[in-house]
């Protein structure tokens, strides 16, 4: 018999149908001081929320965007006389982990008290349009942002790849081609019984081609993945832009 | 009053002395499923565990290394007939949420069960001789260590920042210099009662005097945190090239 806490965590699915329902002030106090309770490098964290607003994903009450936040950690050491010498690269990997750390507590503890939270990757991407709108100073990065509010639905737990091809002992192992086949199954059988990209309509296509071969009775999981990986972002200095236009010098020419 | 979960979420410390007791193996197991379960952009992560062995700090039973992995995503490309064309910057900064994610998850899981646990920042540094000892393949890169165990110790909750400092609606604020100082305080005064850096014996001294102005009396957080980000990891090229030795290309120049 799990623990009330385990019970949260495995049944964990992202939600994109909300209630217009508002979420209570002592539920949204209780989620970000749960999230500030995580662990922490050096607190490198900031969090915008915004409520009740047209634009937020899925028609939800709540729209929290989790920053990397160096800029707090500047002030406190102008303060105390110390300037900030460490490269930006290695403060964002560390900033990175602190902002995520934070935002997964909020998912957790928001999800204990009967809410519904989907995450939102696009802020890597439109950093600058969100430093503009929330008026973000140097050296804040947006990195993730939160869906929080009442489900309107009830998803089934999403598969995971299998126990054996996430956790190693003592050494990362060789993987046979048995390995990675079961793996690929397990993810993509698993989203097909959902007919889950049906249901989104997120189909990626294929920029090379006018005809896609799949249609949704056989797209799933690790073509999903592979389109994505295997069409976008290629452009390392588009990455980089977006990073120095929040205040963060990667290409080492400052 | 606050369910379970939270309670669990609220009442997180770092646990620096354990028990000499396993962890059972049905414990492992639960751990590492409910990371697995947190919210994912690709599963850009792998674990790999150590137990009983010499060299695990805090003579903990278990030390988990948790890994940004993108071989296995390009191991599943390749199936797919696909090649992975995003830029390493772009999938690192999603890797390290997703491995993070993983992490918290994990994090959260042993402590409902009764179990300690602290996060060490070392792999960040120390990548190139753990890609080594762990045998990790090419775009496996490890981002974190989490120590596992029964507590033997029992400390106070520590310290955060104040929620007016962390949580903001609609845009970021202009800090007054008090706003600055009473998060500064309250970050201080938090660790000073606690001696939290006296019983760690954790002074970062001043690397341009040779007597330090300060004494245990007096060193808390914000100082700390100046000493380190006002000394340490200066250059960015030698993160870049902890990176690659890791197969992430970030100079532009592959």
């Amino acid at each position: 018999m799990k623990n009330s806490t385990l019970r949260t965590l495995l049944s964990h699915r992202s939600i994109r149908e909300y209630k217009d329902k508002k979420v209570e002030e002592e539920k949204i106090e209780d989620i970000v001081e749960a999230g500030m309770q995580a662990p922490f490098v050096s607190q490198m964290y900031s969090v915008i929320m915004e409520k009740e607003k047209e634009n937020i994903p899925f028609d939800a009450p709540i729209l929290f965007t989790i920053c990397v936040d160096v800029y707090k950690i500047k002030k406190v050491m102008e303060k105390r006389d110390w300037e900030l010498v460490t490269n930006d690269l290695t403060l964002l990997i560390f900033g990175i982990q602190d902002a995520a750390y934070m935002a997964q507590n909020m998912v957790v503890a928001a999800e204990s008290m009967g809410l519904g939270t989907c995450y939102l990757g696009s802020p890597v991407m439109t950093a600058r349009h969100l430093k503009e709108k929330y008026n973000l100073p140097e050296k804040v990065f947006p990195v993730v942002q939160l869906v929080v509010g009442y489900p309107r639905e009830r998803p089934p737990v999403r598969p995971r790849y299998p126990l054996e091809f996430v956790l190693f002992e003592d050494e990362y192992p060789k993987f046979s081609d048995e390995d990675i086949e079961r793996a690929m199954e397990t993810m993509d059988q698993g989203f097909l019984q959902e007919d889950y990209y049906r249901k989104l309509n997120a189909m990626i296509s294929v920029k090379s081609k006018d005809e896609d071969d799949l249609t949704y009775d056989d797209y799933s999981w690790t073509e999903h993945i592979s389109r994505k990986w295997g069409q976008w972002y290629d452009e390392l200095e588009g990455q980089m832009e977006k990073l120095e236009a929040c205040g963060f010098e990667l290409s080492g020419e400052d």
